[in-house]
């Protein structure tokens, strides 16, 4: 439009929700899915067992130990961890594509990881989801039935040493107990604001 | 809190929103007032006329020239310009107040003044308001009936110089026609994003 005041250079976000194991990552990314988001939802190749309440191809790929080792001797993932003894990986092709046609991506990932995908991608938002005390996360944790009391102290420690890294998010968001609602209004409200920013990320992957 | 994840440094916000002559920055303003916002909304001081839908001491201080003058000569304007023959200040003590109480304070300021701003506070959140086109700018100012064919022609010279000047910007938000609520929900999305940032903008005035 050859008479606009200024000539808007739209470009794909790939916005990282990232933070401590038991925050609620997982949930905060089914309630967006939830939502009508015009993103492109990451979908993360893992070997960890599915939860009753997850869908294999929606919540994540859920796949075998070889099949991930391939995927990593192909060269197929953006990134990949260990986290707690489960393998995980952003598949690249995925990410790549839905940039291309445009979208805003998202996808999650610990804080290890995002701090990866920072360095392969320093324009990348990033955002460290937390809980306000130590003593609710371990709350959280401790309602997953899966957890022992040994790795509950591994998970803590972990999330000690992650604190550290929150200085390299571009965002520190709350997720508070029984406020999920509004933690992901929070997250829409920083996407809708980096979209206006006057210089906006440029996103190479 | 001593067993917070994180210690929050909550510093309160200096807004500033700017953008060309015509472009509804008073109409923002009214339409944030009526929001129950917890904001401080600076009230500047102006030599121009009062229009009718609006209030002394809540939209402006409609003062004299005189009293415009010794307000510059004692020191007691943080920026002060000639708008299209009307002269139009910020209150210096006004902001630091309540900058000091600890509330987020939003000023509407044309783009020089903007600038100006800047200078004094780097750190100042900086919006610019903008139409989409310049057809819509001019329609707008039409509407006004003190235009007269000659000042619409300075006026739209100098959105021309402004729109130079929006890189010097944070946020680009485009006012569209009727859509004053969608304008004030950005706003409020930007501010609202602003405040989960990991490094906070340290407002020093």
């Amino acid at each position: 439009m050859h008479d606009d005041l200024r000539e808007r250079q739209r470009q794909p976000l790939l916005i990282v929700i990232s933070g401590p194991s038991g925050v609620g990552k997982d949930s905060v990314l089914q309630n967006m899915r939830a939502r009508d988001l015009p993103f492109h939802f990451v979908v993360t190749a893992t070997t960890r067992p599915k939860r009753p309440d997850e869908v294999d191809g929606i919540d994540y790929f859920f796949i075998s130990q070889d099949e991930f080792v391939k995927m990593i001797e192909q060269d197929e993932l953006l990134e990949h961890a260990i986290v707690y003894g489960d393998n995980k990986g952003i598949p690249k092709q995925q990410v790549r594509q839905a940039l291309a046609s445009g979208k805003d991506v998202v996808m999650r990932i610990d804080v290890q990881g995002a701090e990866t995908i920072r360095n392969i991608c320093p324009e990348a938002l990033l955002i460290f989801l937390s809980t306000r005390t130590e003593e609710e996360l371990v709350k959280r944790l401790k309602t997953r039935r899966t957890e022992t009391p040994e790795s509950l102290e591994l998970r803590l420690a972990t999330v000690r040493h992650e604190m550290e890294s929150v200085e390299q998010f571009d965002y520190y968001v709350i997720n508070a107990d029984n406020q999920l609602d509004a933690t992901v209004d929070t997250i829409q409200a920083i996407i809708h604001a980096e979209l206006q920013r006057t210089h906006p990320r440029q996103v190479v992957l």
